[in-house]
């Protein structure tokens, strides 16, 4: 793990780090040794390690609750190069969104491709994240994600047992995802945006009681995916410091 | 409002009060002007204005968050006096679990007949609370409830200009309690116990989508009913917070 470049502002120390062919960023109290919990942050198809509601979660959780949160670019995405088959994917997407046709199928079909690939790229992150001092074994690991996210963290989490928790939210569901989220069985913490275009909230519903896990909240919020009220992030930040600590 | 007792320990104190017939409960900040908002807490069905839940709930959102919180009994319920059909309806909801039948029907029923009875005197209360110089006519007024208090809250805050939020969750739906819903347009904070024996969680989520507000949250936590994480429990403060400041 390489830190390409190292920035501070309010209370919080910004590391942008490459690891082989991944990129990404480490946000950590200015105070380097917290002894917070960790936390893998997953974003959106179509976004990026520095999504906006990535980050806006990330900092909470770092200045209201000492947590180091890490974000890499999925496959694809971001800072990273396209495959020929990323390029047909989100070609395919974009031109169904173009013609008014449902984008669900394509996007269910891609996120998994991606997140398949993504599962081992955070494995390898997050040992080269415990090899850092600062962060070390001790610190308890959970992972949040949205969309692809959600789809990566379903994968990764019955596979990594370093992931004690989980909080998602905002996904297109298939009967394999349903399927996947059977397996999980760490505290899940879910969100449903209840009047969103494109996602539909039964799905969303029914996502929730699929996963494996005994020890489960979901929170719908009205709005679409993108507009989290305050309180609700800092709900799923609460729900890490109870499973976390 | 007479005071009927005073206690204050861990920076809360405590006050009894009647109202006329009334009996209810006062929880604030030791500092008694707290400038925070006010909070008036709806018991469930065959508990009381001291219901351990409702206890809980209040000193958190006074010691958190600098809240007042009231509660009364209601109608037939706690200090109370219970009428002959208040006898009535307790008997059949009992003979009815005994023998194994279905409550809900009854529940429903009886609900109701307490909530019409308890929504003047939730007024009747608002307005001598507002008369009390620690609390006065400037901090901004929220409700909560649970069970028969879901009902109550439902009924009052359409009518009730003074009530700016809502944080409810778990009682038994008819068809009458969705159209009253639908005339709640304040924002509204829902909570559904995902396995509770009793409450259908689906009838939940009907509830839910039937509120009038624009502005609603719905959380779901794994287990019953009386089963609130820590987590849910500063949930609720946050959207008061919110709301309410």
């Amino acid at each position: 793990m390489h830190f390409t470049s190292e920035a501070s502002s309010n209370g919080v120390l910004e590391r942008t780090f490459t690891l082989g062919d991944i990129t990404g960023v480490l946000w950590s109290p200015d105070s380097v040794n917290s002894g917070g919990p960790l936390l893998l942050s997953g974003h959106s198809g179509g976004m990026h390690k520095k999504a906006p509601g990535l980050v806006a979660g990330a900092l909470h959780h770092v200045t209201a609750h000492g947590f180091t949160v890490a974000a890499i670019d999925a496959p694809g995405h971001g800072d990273r190069p396209r495959s020929t088959q990323d390029e047909q994917a989100v070609d395919a997407i974009r031109h169904a969104r173009a013609s008014g046709e449902s984008i669900a199928p394509l996007v269910v079909e891609y996120n998994l491709s991606v997140a398949q690939r993504a599962v081992p790229e955070w494995q390898a992150t997050l040992d080269a994240l415990q090899a850092l001092p600062e962060i070390g074994t001790t610190a308890r690991v959970g992972y949040g994600g949205m969309n692809l996210g959600v789809v990566t963290g379903i994968l990764l989490a019955p596979v990594e047992s370093r992931i004690a928790a989980l909080s998602l939210g905002g996904v297109f569901v298939d009967d394999a995802l349903l399927a996947a989220a059977g397996k999980v069985t760490v505290p899940v913490h879910y969100r449903i945006p209840w009047d969103d275009d494109h996602l539909d909230r039964n799905a969303g519903i029914a996502l929730f009681d699929a996963f494996g896990a005994t020890d489960k909240t979901l929170h719908a919020h009205s709005g679409s995916l993108h507009q989290v009220p305050d309180h609700e992030r800092d709900c799923a930040a609460r729900f890490f410091v109870e499973h976390l600590r």
